[in-house]
């Protein structure tokens, strides 16, 4: 089984009515509703408000794959709760950041980059993503392209480092492109980013947006017994 | 259920001794009986000698990753047998290159560079294998490292693409490295590469090795429901 | 100095009068032109129709970079000469392949894959080229973005290997996205891509465009002195 | 003109003899010295107890390429001008780390990792580092291996990300390998890690060694036209 948290801000839901028609009970609940029915999968939620963010030691270390959807509070998240979720990752835990977390502190600090940086436009318009990386897991089950017909606009240049790979890149109907999927290696934990997901439309009500998170949390898993890495310290190997 | 086929050149098991103690009836046969106690793969095999060399159409079709050893008679090959594994590789199929089928015509083809050069010795000389990227599922199950205490020595440089991921580097007690694990991706395949498998060596016999071939094989096996690629000419998308 | 070769199928300049409007002299002149009045470069040409399509060993081992532009005679090119390229390449010899390229017999050599493949239409819409990779030398001089306002559209999925880096993404009018500038390294050779160029378009006269190929010579060259490269056959290094 | 700023923590030579008598003035001063005789860089030092460790503003500003050495003080250098020198970074500055600098605060933010952890050896061993990409600029001039007969052991796993280029890898006699060379991208900023130079060694002596530096100093270096890159906030680009 892999054990997902599915980790929300949860505020525009309380605080926009817009937002609350589409996610009553935040989005997190509607992730983790879908992720649910997959039978190799055991889902909990956690929330920015929560005591530590509910992302205790306990959670965390009981957490294979972490997805996450932040965007007005970034910077109410607790650096000492940030640095756990990080050597988590570089331990194994894999991360699946949803649209606006590219700018999350965590995000960040795995990209080695300011990847908060990047062009947007709060607009109704079609995205269309198309698939560069067909035989990525990712991309079980999709069509070639698929498209979002009324999203947040975000444009290149995005700053973030070379993706170990390119999945997904968009078009926008505005004239913009951009990298809306990639992944990154950090540590043994393996990191997904992914553009969609503005809060004031449907974005993870759409059978495609949960296809690609459904897959990404499969590929983002560690397997149960990776190997296991010691640090040695003035320690030689046998001579041969 | 994982769809393998095991090539073998199968020459050296016919007129070397030292090779038939190893292997009576073939590397091929040692390999596909460790994958065979897999629940999830079906495994058959397929050698140089026979006709279309075990690689009909038929074949092809219904063989999800191939595993390939070849040595002596890499020129022996069919060219259009190799376009067939070629274009199977580009739609889909997984390849598993071991030991000398570096200088085979269909992975030198998949590299895209003369993959075939590098330097060796046919010594009795310790390998001792490093994992470089502990949360890749090829390394599941293996220790931070693992030795094979007598191999034919590889040296670099591996006239080989950046691989898109380095997993083993290979330290010889001679005093030469080598990148003895890595991954390309071409269209829908996932090859890898794994540098170990002298034939007057028991290598396969050992538990680590046959950890990796089975780790890769699932690896390198496609979604079953992988997008279907077109490629339009001429005919424009839908307008949004 | 650099010493470029620009080679040219040069046949559409033959039979199409648009073609010949653009470039009476074929358009490998108007690239030599602009690149000869670099200080550092020294410039010649080469066409398909010449002995030995302009490609003597004497002309291959005195070019540092060769730029490639084919399109409806990729067939004729002799597999000989298209070998002794690959292996100049292998050895250092930059290549910049420019749109049409994509689908000659020495590109799709070095890529491994069908990089044949593609959608295409013969229209006149508008190409808008985004940087993502705005440290890239080849990208110096440009502004963050530039627009080809008549083009052919190319569309994704293009079946290429995965880059070592991905300069430029286009957004084309009509929905389409496409990786229209990447690099590749195969053994010590440094490859470029780069996609607009329709022989029907007043593609390379255009300032933006010959600022990215002028650019392209330069990263693509290698430098004088690298390291001799020597695959040991059974010659042990000195034991430290 | 290259303009290049060395750094040296500069603390060892100061209260070690032995180190001292290899570096009277500081390795700062050494490295700086060989650099200066290049013709086309210009060389100035900073050293972690001068006033803002010598990175003020207007230093960082007038810096093409940082080299950094650190070792016993990593945690003495200011958090904010860690920030400046990132910032300087993504927006193009050349940063070159070498040795220890590995567990620096500005390598590991940029890589994304703890790359302080690695495994390590005070001992008087061989390495040899062996070239795994010769066409690239950083290897000009050096054979394809080089030994330093007296080094630190480095060893794998070391937790870097995935490099975007890997360039060399070391054979320590003991036993070990390592990922020596290599290259990351980050924003506009081009990164090379080295991993020789070991305070008690003459390492910054040895001719292959101040070659690779030179050589990552030129690479390093931004072009001086590079696009200037705009964050658009609800900006539209033009209708086409």
């Amino acid at each position: 089984m892999i054990r997902v948290t599915v980790w929300n801000e949860f505020r525009h839901e309380k605080t926009k009515e817009s937002v609350r028609k589409l996610y009553p009970e935040g989005m997190h609940a509607l992730i983790a509703g879908f992720l649910s029915e997959q039978p190799d999968m055991t889902v909990r939620t956690a929330t920015l408000d929560e005591p530590d963010h509910g992302l205790t030691d306990e959670v965390l270390s009981a957490t294979d794959v972490l997805i996450w959807w932040g965007h007005t509070a970034h910077g109410e998240v607790r650096d000492d709760i940030v640095e756990k979720v990080y050597d988590r990752v570089l331990e194994g835990m894999g991360l699946i950041a949803l649209h606006s977390a590219h700018a999350s502190k965590i995000f960040m600090k795995l990209c080695g980059t300011r990847s908060s940086m990047l062009s947007w436009r709060e607009n109704h318009e079609l995205e269309r993503l198309f698939i560069v990386n067909p035989g990525h897991p990712i991309t079980a089950g999709l069509p070639e392209y698929f498209e979002i017909p009324q999203e947040e606009t975000y444009g290149e240049y995005f700053n973030i480092p070379q993706p170990d790979e390119l999945v997904f890149i968009s078009w926008f109907s505005g004239g913009e492109v951009f990298r809306s999927g990639f992944t990154l290696t950090r540590g043994s934990g393996h990191i997904f980013y992914f553009r969609p997901g503005h809060e004031t439309f449907p974005i993870f009500h759409q059978k495609e947006v949960q296809t690609v998170i459904t897959n990404a949390v499969r590929w983002a898993a560690a397997p149960e017994n990776k190997p296991a890495i010691t640090y040695r310290r003035n320690i030689p190997l046998p001579r041969p």
